[in-house]
């Protein structure tokens, strides 16, 4: 592992979020920077609801912050921060990363799904013609679904205990793919060979499956979006049935992949003068 | 020296100024709150003058900034956003620390003077009874002027090209210390016994002395605030005439542990939850 130094000259970028103490990007991205040999860092920033507005527009009007991770609870609210969106975010209305350009705008975009995606790549399983029940229609199960999709997978059902969730996903999804077969559903329909976790459940201990999973065979692939060193249910359901399955820590590795090489494609790096005084 | 690892849980300082390439903060506090155990970095921030209050709003609203330093062109416009002022700050009108208390409150001073007289006792000068010639009367100045008479210098003539500086900062330390002898002056008086260089004069390559400096025995004590690892003219004349001196980086050293005790004191750390997930 390289030393990390920090000095006037570092750039910054930041996650936020809240809480903030839990999240690993500032130690993952930092170590990738330092490992690169670019001056640069991930930090923890920590957002609080009744400050949010304030914080977002100091933060995006610093000199030297090229660059934003989003995360819980604020991937929706900063939509209307970015001044250009990619093709996902639009899609789903949410976005988890934004990059500052040379003339000083901010583009957005959602890398959630991409984190999943590459995952699966990483891992040689085969997306195309996939029938997907997915669990959970917030942010991360909207970029997922958009993800899938773009990769084609013959048709997704959307379970959600919120009916309208499932529902305005579906729509939404409707749109930008017309000639995909997306639909809510109340559980898993019977044909599905793969089946993605994308709620909250599995986060904390003792915690089940996120509902009845259905008849699993070797060739279902299973999916989680729970990013955790110990095995969640639906990763110990994989194990138990020989299924190939992406994990939590699959997606998240393959997201930051995805989101160094988004920052890293900003229309030019701001300079800056050093003078010779401190 | 120790490895700086950051995550989620790091706390965060920042110093802010415009530009701020140049500022060697980052790197010395980054490790010593390294080397001390403490998870927390020093980052540089730049505020342009055009966003300012916005950026200083946002970033005294983030949940998990704990200080700032404040440098040049922003000490005096700081002063308007701390909710109590240290002694130096108040004489002064300017303050380059911020520190968040427990109840969010945030309380400011000026260090910049003593860190010079920090500086000067690490180094074995007396200070009491010495009859002072300043240049410069900004900031720097102003906060050195107020930490010599504290340490009981019996007078201090100031210097300045701006004579209205110079009378304005007489008024506000007579006003602080009636009992000493402060007058602006036109050039060092004769008598004098220490010459202290506060302006920017020594910065940029070229400089000569900051002006006539008359008689120089193996007396006078030499101060100079331009922190650079060169020479400058004030500290070249201090060492042809054998003079005892407090060099900018001496400055600079002192002021380091004036400011990590500062931020040391604030009333509570703020603590915050863990929860599992990322």
């Amino acid at each position: 592992m390289m030393t990390t130094r920090i000095n006037g000259a570092t750039r910054l970028y930041g996650i936020m979020g809240n809480p903030i103490a839990q999240v690993r990007s500032p130690e993952t991205f930092t170590q990738a920077y330092t490992t690169a040999g670019i001056n640069a860092v991930m930090l923890p920033i920590q957002i609080l609801p009744e400050h949010f507005e304030l914080c977002v527009k100091g933060l995006m009007a610093l000199g030297n912050l090229d660059g934003l991770i989003v995360t819980v609870p604020y991937k929706a609210r900063m939509v209307a921060f970015a001044n250009r969106l990619g093709d996902t975010a639009r899609c789903i209305g949410a976005l988890n990363a934004l990059r500052r350009e040379a003339d000083g705008s901010w583009t957005g975009d959602m890398f959630d799904g991409a984190g999943f995606i590459v995952g699966a790549q990483r891992k040689g399983y085969e997306l195309a013609k996939r029938r997907v029940a997915l669990f959970g229609a917030g942010g991360a199960g909207s970029a997922i679904a958009c993800g899938l999709l773009a990769a084609g997978v013959e048709s997704i059902a959307i379970i959600d205990p919120n009916a309208e969730h499932a529902e305005s996903l579906t729509q939404a999804l409707r749109r930008t793919f017309p000639a995909c077969d997306v639909r809510p559903a109340a559980g898993v329909p019977a044909g599905s060979n793969m089946i993605v976790n994308a709620s909250t459940v599995g986060m904390r201990p003792g915690d089940g499956l996120p509902g009845d999973i259905g008849t699993v065979t070797a060739d279902t692939l299973i999916g989680d979006v729970i990013n955790t060193d110990a095995k969640t249910p639906m990763i110990e359901l994989a194990l138990r049935h020989g299924c190939p399955y992406v994990a939590g820590k699959d997606m998240h590795a393959g997201q930051g992949e995805a989101l160094l090489a988004f920052f890293a494609a900003a229309t030019a790096a701001p300079s800056q003068q050093s003078p010779a005084h401190s």
